[in-house]
């Protein structure tokens, strides 16, 4: 696999991909001669996405990279001069000129660790003029990631660990960098490879791809190769005209099936022949484009055939329309017999890639016992997340000067928990995870084999663990600016989701009516809480 | 309005922004000597979106900037050697690196015009290869863009011409060139403006914004603002503090609502101070970080009114939580009490805003009769498109060496429209929108006053059409390579969106259960999907 890479950082977010407010607050701090004003914001999401009950925290080495290049250009502040008050200050803009993020500090979940409601999947501190302003390219680049890669993660979970899974949907991303996103976190969360070359290319993602019906039906068998020579495998002996042999396969594959010759479209069998000449040893037969069994079938046995006696075996086929799991059942008895009749073992097990809008339901029953099927493409229902679109992360400030600060706003649900705060995950004997728990910072940590009296939402009283391990959750990312330790490679961060998803206990880890995963608060967070709703109703 | 600008053309696709298939099919093309012949691909989509009877055509101007610059560089190169096999014939990377889009043309349907099922939004016709390494960045770039412009008019349709509607959803995008797109076509689809600045930048698109909740919650009231004073709007006479004299109006005020003057809470009165004092033409107060009633609303009046007394006008309040609509008629009334008890008029016409996961249904409550909203910002559901977060175009050849091509898959479904075509639009005499039709390209235009026979889709027998205008659809934009015109700018896009609106029939243009407007074939081009069809089983 190739090596990360983006040496233009094109594909991260720019300092001004950002909401006009976080431009004008920063104009009202600097006036107000707070922007330096040490702050402190939490990312976070309320509820876990698609009715499930975890999450996963991605987006993080995107964070970086966009953190560490964060300056505003000249083009980008006169933007910003252009749509502020003409009388502004110059000196705000000088100010702006001198921003980056050397004096931004960051703790995160791990990429590829479990997130819940309410855990802070990032901490960032530093001038409030700053981190006020990092709020919406920060959001953007986690909320989507998180989300794609939870999307690909329960997807896995279906599919269970042996059927490989393509992510494909580039065509149905919404705009070209959701695309690479999407591309790089489905992997994340447990998909095979992709078709995005971009995501190879940048991100080191394996791709994959053959070909589509576009490439077959551009086909009519009158075409004539340059070079229909191809080689044998060994690299030894005289090349053979591979659509002369196929033909002659065709007979035999015809007799076999019991179809007419004439049957199998010949600009099909061109189009096979055409792609087999360029990929001998990575032959794929895309079978719908015409009629499967009358057509798809019969020619990819016949090319598939003629390359095997060249000592190339063919590396799949792939369906894009119908009843996929059923065709998939026949075609691999129509494999094995012709494995028997032709006397080419290998032929019984060509994997069997399907695609064509699937989704979680349609994935469970490609899954199931006994199917046939190997590899299965998604596009839309991955990248896209039809079933909930969106994360909907929030950022928001918990203490600026060194003083907790809450939204006591009167919907509940938007109330935010104050202070500078620790997470810690508390584990059982057997090592399963019992629940999260969020403290203030300067708390000490739980202690394994230790009671601790802790706070749930919306108790009226406390309840009490003792766990056998406890881990912190968040890591010190960037510290004054400087990468703290190297961010782990991507195929890393993905091995993390597996390892993640397999200390979840198995009503936690069901996507459908999940129990919920606790995150509770200690008896001192609860209690800043409380007090900072007793000041504000008097 | 800026002038849309991207002088790096950086938010535009890069040619690797593709699926590895193209990649691996322009091999076969290559290698069986195909690689220039003449090919045609239609790029259209099979249903409208969200349920409704129209879609928008938009993304043809970063389909233009993309196809303009689209060149591999040897960076490019040099990756898809890596994931092709090693053996691949040097002279096909040469190919690839002498590639541009010199012998491309393109017909489309401009900008913000209708688009219905299986018309062609673009036609791209040109060396099989090129045209077929284009498909998945020009799906990325037409897909989305598309979807999120009907989606924005519809949402505009629904809120009425009156309310200003902004897109706010830049956080909650799929990845950061989502919200790109998602801020520029929500534009073009007849949102007002954006609080995405890089769209601003970019694209032109006017960017708004005041405040967010953690700029309130980021004062205490014990700050001291280096420089208190404010000049009056007119800029003569001695600036005031402008705190001191808020405090004076909070007097009033509370006396005036019933409120014990220590309720309202003083950090979000200095917020409010602080942001007037860096926007005094520009303040709005965002009423709910701690209670509306009890200290957003008056501590708003206080600030509004000492700003007033200064000639200044607060230009509006926003509420971001709790039933909007009902807050929204309770704050007028307190505005007009408020503005006869102190005699300011201009105080009863404050624009109120709100916010809060609006959707079509929300939306429709708050644009109802007597209303007192006059702002809605829109995030998620403009942007992700929750109803539906794809529009699934396709692209797909329909001609190859002049020869028309079809794909004929058991999937009626999936079927395709053969050959190379010209659309037209046949209207009434009101001209209102009866019906488009699909012809092949050497037909005759259909006359206006002339009667027509045509096919709808799955008809046993044609029916007979008697427009009384005729309108081509597909307009030639780039021509080998060369722009044909001067690509119209947004603001000329957005309201051509409008206007073609305004000419569909109520029963199409309703959002729920609308009539479907039909898309026909001339009797050639049917005969022509008869034949290919016959032809193919024999």
């Amino acid at each position: 696999m190739a090596a990360e890479q983006d040496p233009e950082g094109r594909a991260a977010a720019r300092p001004l991909l950002t909401d006009l407010y976080q431009a004008t607050m920063a104009l009202g701090y600097w006036r107000a001669g707070r922007a330096r004003d040490a702050a402190e914001f939490e990312l976070f999401f309320r509820r876990c996405p698609f009715g499930g009950a975890f999450a996963l925290a991605a987006g993080l080495r995107d964070c970086v990279r966009f953190l560490r290049a964060f300056r505003l250009r000249d083009a980008d502040v006169q933007f910003l001069a252009s749509v502020l008050p003409p009388d502004t200050d110059p000196a705000f803009f000088e100010h702006l000129r001198s921003l980056d993020c050397s004096e931004v500090t960051v703790r995160a979940l791990p990429e590829g660790s479990l997130a819940f409601p309410g855990v802070p999947l990032l901490q960032v501190s530093g001038p409030l003029l700053v981190v006020q302003l990092l709020e919406t390219p920060l959001l953007c680049l986690v909320s989507y990631a998180s989300l794609v890669a939870t999307n690909a993660a329960r997807l896995r979970l279906i599919a269970g660990p042996e059927k490989r899974l393509l992510e494909m949907g580039l065509r149905r991303a919404q705009g070209p960098d959701g695309g690479l996103t999407a591309s790089t976190y489905s992997y994340l969360g447990g998909f095979d490879s992709s078709s995005n070359v971009l995501a190879g290319q940048l991100r080191g993602v394996p791709v994959a791809g053959t070909l589509a019906h576009s490439f077959v039906t551009s086909f009519s068998g009158s075409e004539v190769p340059p070079d229909p020579m191809l080689a044998p495998a060994a690299g030894e002996g005289p090349g053979v005209d591979l659509a002369a042999k196929a033909q002659v396969w065709l007979e035999h594959v015809c007799a076999h099936l019991g179809l007419g010759v004439q049957e199998p479209h010949p600009g099909e069998r061109a189009a096979f022949v055409a792609y087999a000449l360029a990929f001998p040893r990575a032959f794929q037969g895309l079978l719908d484009s015409y009629s499967v069994w009358r057509s798809g079938l019969p020619n990819f046995l016949a090319v598939a055939l003629a390359l095997g006696e060249l000592g190339y075996r063919a590396v799949g086929v792939r369906l894009d329309s119908g009843d996929l799991l059923q065709q998939a059942q026949e075609i691999r008895k129509v494999f094995r017999a012709a494995a028997a009749q032709f006397q080419v073992p290998w032929l019984e097990s060509v994997p069997i890639a399907v695609s064509n809008n699937i989704d979680e339901e349609a994935l469970a029953r490609l899954a199931q016992e006994g199917s046939e099927v190997n590899v299965i493409g998604i596009g839309t229902s991955v990248v896209t997340c039809p079933q909930q679109p969106s994360l909907g992360c929030v950022y928001k400030l918990v203490a600026v000067g060194g003083q907790p600060r809450m939204k006591l706003t009167e919907d509940p649900e938007k109330q935010t928990l104050p202070g500078s705060k620790a997470a810690f995950r508390l584990l059982g004997s057997d090592g399963s995870l019992l629940m999260d728990v969020l403290q203030l910072a300067e708390e000490p940590a739980p202690q394994a084999g230790q009671e601790l009296r802790v706070w749930p939402p919306g108790a009226q009283e406390p309840c009490t663990v003792r766990p056998a391990q406890v881990e912190p959750l968040l890591r010190l990312c960037l510290q004054q600016g400087q990468l703290c330790e190297p961010l782990p490679s991507l195929a890393e961060s993905r091995a993390l989701v597996q390892l993640s998803l397999s200390q979840l206990s198995p009503e936690h880890r069901r996507l459908q009516s999940p129990a919920q995963y606790q995150v509770v608060l200690s008896e001192r967070l609860q209690a800043l809480v409380n007090s900072l709703h007793a000041r504000a109703s008097p």
